[in-house]
């Protein structure tokens, strides 16, 4: 098929393939510096079509947030076959490695939906709830404390943070590995100043730290 | 005056005047859902009048958020008379105190200005810079390395998401007081795992930790 003409699509693929334009769309420009007749045209769909699966940029914004939140989920998806501190170093692993593959639709997506707008906080929300509660539940603790649970949140911020500060500032002292050390020893250094009792409890228990 | 008659007022105080409704406005509705005309109409000025002083949503946007960003630095700035210790303890107290006053301008404008808009990310990169400078440079070393840098950039992080989870889900078992020592504490921690032998010096030089 020669460029420029219209393919057509099932729904569900044509609204695939409009996400992730977005995706690649607004990883550089926000949502007031995009025009819906450019991503129809990058889509090589008309104006109106573009409304027939999204009524208006805010939910074309959401529903492009929401798939780079499952995508970062997936990618960071643990092996619980794995033994706990085997999980966690995983997937400290493979956070660094999305952020860092990811950077600017990480900053504008998901970084971003922490802001402003309702709809998107709450796919900020259960997003970062959900990559915590992961970590708290591989503690394989029966009850875990509130300020555990609280640092834990807290701890993902911390990596966010660092993670995006060694990209853009980067430092011939720290490479990846020692990136991913540091991240994963802040959380038992973390733990251990929220609730001292129950970390010594997961070393016993985990060799966690 | 009567309510409604248009006040004449100098620039630099419609200015304010303008920055002062936004900051309101903006806590609590993204800049799409906010129509100039809102604006123009709570300030008693015309549209016109108010494109005179900004341009576009984006410049108003801008400037709001600015505003907040120097609001933050003013309200945590610290007393350098003070020992180190303290400085630090009146600094989160004066965070946590100023995130939980100002929550929803706080997550919408300073929270909000990590993402998408890249003039944004600039006053939200400086502004996360200051903090965490004022911290280094209360550190008192002549020399801090890279990872404790970026530690200290990292626990501003922490600090900002403990204090939005602890509103969002409060608990009875922490309270003000602990919540300041809990973030107070994961800097000591956090400082001690990036850089032990560092940690150590602190440690004698200003009783840190």
């Amino acid at each position: 098929m020669a460029t420029g003409t219209r393919i057509r699509l099932d729904p569900e693929a044509r609204r695939a393939q409009l996400v992730a334009l977005g995706l690649e769309m607004l990883s550089t420009r926000s949502l007031d510096q995009l025009a819906i007749e450019d991503i129809a045209a990058a889509a090589g769909i008309s104006r109106g079509l573009l409304f027939h699966y999204f009524p208006s940029k805010r939910d074309f914004h959401e529903a492009v947030v929401r798939a780079a939140a499952a995508d970062l989920l997936t990618c960071t998806e643990p092996d619980r076959s794995l033994p706990y501190i085997e999980q966690l170093r995983a997937g400290v692993e493979a956070f660094v490695d999305y952020v860092v593959e990811n950077r600017d639709s990480y900053v504008s997506l998901l970084r971003g939906a922490a802001g402003g707008d309702i709809n998107l906080q709450a796919i900020f929300d259960e997003t970062r709830s959900a990559i915590a509660a992961r970590v708290v539940d591989g503690l394989g603790a029966e009850t875990v404390p509130y300020q555990v649970r609280l640092a834990v949140r807290g701890w993902v911020a911390f990596g966010e943070e660092v993670i995006l500060g060694w990209l853009s500032d980067p430092d011939p002292l720290l490479d990846r590995a020692g990136l991913c050390d540091m991240v994963h020893d802040a959380l038992v250094a973390l733990v251990g100043s929220a609730a001292p009792g129950f970390a010594v409890d997961l070393r016993e228990r985990h060799h966690f730290g």
